[in-house]
C-alpha cells in the first residue's frame, strides 16, 4: 500500500474551540478535523500542524498534514472534507506533497496578526479586542524595533511555561491601520507561550503613554514576566501563514 | 417636562436577529434596543430608524432616534445603553439633536455594502456570501453604470412587495476588491424590498459570463422580477451609513 502525504491549508474561527490540540471532553480543531478525515478516508487519521493555537485563537493560513493509504482524489478530499467539517473550520487548499514534508518541523517561520478596535463593535466583535483608551500607533511602531532579531522572550512568556528556552528570532514586527482598526503583524521562527498576547498587552501600555517605547527593550532585558503588560484576549489573535 | 430628541449611531450583527422591526415572539434589534433604553430611562421608549433591515442583515452606521424626558447625560446613555444591550448590538455614538430631526424622514440617502468571497471561509463567514464560480469584477463594474440615476426597480423588488412605486435614485454603485473579497457598494435615496440582494444575484450571473453587462439594462427596462437573477443571501449585506 502506497502512502500519500497530504498537505492542507486551513481556516478556522477559534471562538467555539478549546484550541487546536485534541483533548478528551472538549471541542478542538484537531478533534473535529481528525473525525472528519477518519470518516472520509475510512481509516484512522492523525494530523500534525504548523502552529498549535490556544483556546479562542483563529487561523487563516494554518498548514497541517497527514498520511493516508486512500486513493481518493485531492478534489474529493477537499470537497468531502468540507462537507463533513463544521462551518467554523474550512479546508481552503489541499495537495499531495513529498513524504519528507512535515507541517511543523519543515516550517521556517510563522506569521500572526492581532487586531484591536477603538470603538464598541458588534460586527466582527469575535475577531478584535476593543481597547477603550486611545492609543498612539506611532509609539507602538517605535517599540517594534526592539523585538527584531534574536532575543530571549522570557518576559513575554506565560510564567507556567515548561519550554527549555525562550529565544525567538523575530523577522518582522509592525503596526498598521486597517480602516478603523489597528493591526499588529509579527513573523518569527517560533513563539513562546502567549508571547503575542503579552506583547500586545505591553504595546497598549506604551500606546496609552503609560510607558515609553524604549521600555520594550528594558522589559525584554529584564527577563521577568512581571515586567511586561497584561495578556491581551485570545479573540484578537489570528494565525496567518507559514513559510517553508 | 422638556423632551430631548436623542440620535444614536448603531452597529449590529444581524446573524441572530429577525431583522430590525419589533415583532412578538422573535428577537429583533428594535425589540432589544427599546427594552434596554426603557430599562435605562425608566419610561417606555419608542425608537425610529433610518433603514429597517431584514432578517440576517448587518449594520455598521445605522441611525436611530428617540424622544425622552430623562435628564441622564449623553455619556450615561451611551455607556448604560451598551451595558444593558446584548453583545451583538452596540451604540457607537449618541448625541442630542434638534426636535425636528427624524432618523427616517430626514435621511437623504442610504449606503449599503455587499461582500462576496471566492473561497471557503471560516473567519467572517457570517459576513460574506461564498460564490463558488469565479466572477469577473470588470464585467460586474461595467453593469453598474445602468443603475445610476432614477430608474424603476420593479425587476429588483421582491414580488410580494406592496410599495406604491419602485422608483429609486441611485447616486453611486461600484464593485471593489478588499483583499480576497469583492465588495459591492451602493448609495440611493431609497431601496425597494430585497433590491440589493437581487441586484447582487444578477451581478453574479453577469460576473460568471452567463449574461453580458448590458443585460442589466434590459432587466431594468423589462420591469419583471422573473428577468433578474436569484436573491443573494442576507448575511453578505451590511447597512453602512445615512446621509442627512
Amino acid at each position: 500500500m502506497t502512502e500519500r502525504n497530504i498537505k492542507l491549508v486551513l481556516e478556522y474561527d477559534g471562538t467555539d474551540f478549546c484550541g487546536w490540540q485534541i483533548q478528551p471532553q472538549v471541542r478542538t480543531v484537531q478533534g473535529v478535523l481528525e473525525a472528519a478525515l477518519t470518516g472520509l478516508l475510512q481509516h484512522f487519521v492523525r494530523v500534525t500542524v504548523a502552529g498549535r493555537t490556544d483556546t479562542g485563537v483563529h487561523a487563516m493560513g494554518q498548514v497541517a498534514n497527514f498520511v493516508t493509504t486512500s486513493h481518493l482524489p485531492i478534489s474529493t478530499l477537499l470537497r468531502g472534507g468540507n462537507a463533513l467539517l463544521p462551518r467554523d473550520v474550512r479546508i481552503v487548499d489541499c495537495e499531495q506533497v513529498a513524504t519528507k514534508f512535515h507541517s511543523r518541523f519543515s516550517a521556517k517561520a510563522r506569521s500572526y496578526q492581532y487586531r484591536i478596535c477603538q470603538y464598541p463593535r458588534a460586527v466582527g466583535r469575535q475577531y478584535a479586542w476593543h481597547v477603550y483608551h486611545h492609543v498612539s500607533i506611532e509609539s507602538m511602531q517605535e517599540a517594534c524595533f526592539f523585538l527584531l532579531g534574536e532575543n530571549d522572550f522570557t518576559s513575554f512568556c506565560q510564567a507556567t511555561s515548561q519550554l527549555d528556552h525562550h529565544r525567538c528570532f523575530v523577522h518582522s514586527a509592525n503596526w498598521r491601520k486597517d480602516e478603523k482598526d489597528l493591526i499588529f503583524e509579527i513573523t518569527a521562527n517560533r513563539f513562546v507561550h502567549n508571547m503575542i498576547r503579552i506583547l500586545v498587552g505591553t504595546f497598549i501600555e506604551i500606546g496609552r503613554g503609560k510607558w515609553s517605547p524604549q521600555e520594550m527593550q528594558s522589559i525584554l532585558q529584564g527577563m521577568d514576566r512581571r515586567l511586561a503588560g497584561p495578556t491581551a484576549p485570545a479573540k484578537g489573535l489570528t494565525f496567518m501563514q507559514v513559510t517553508y
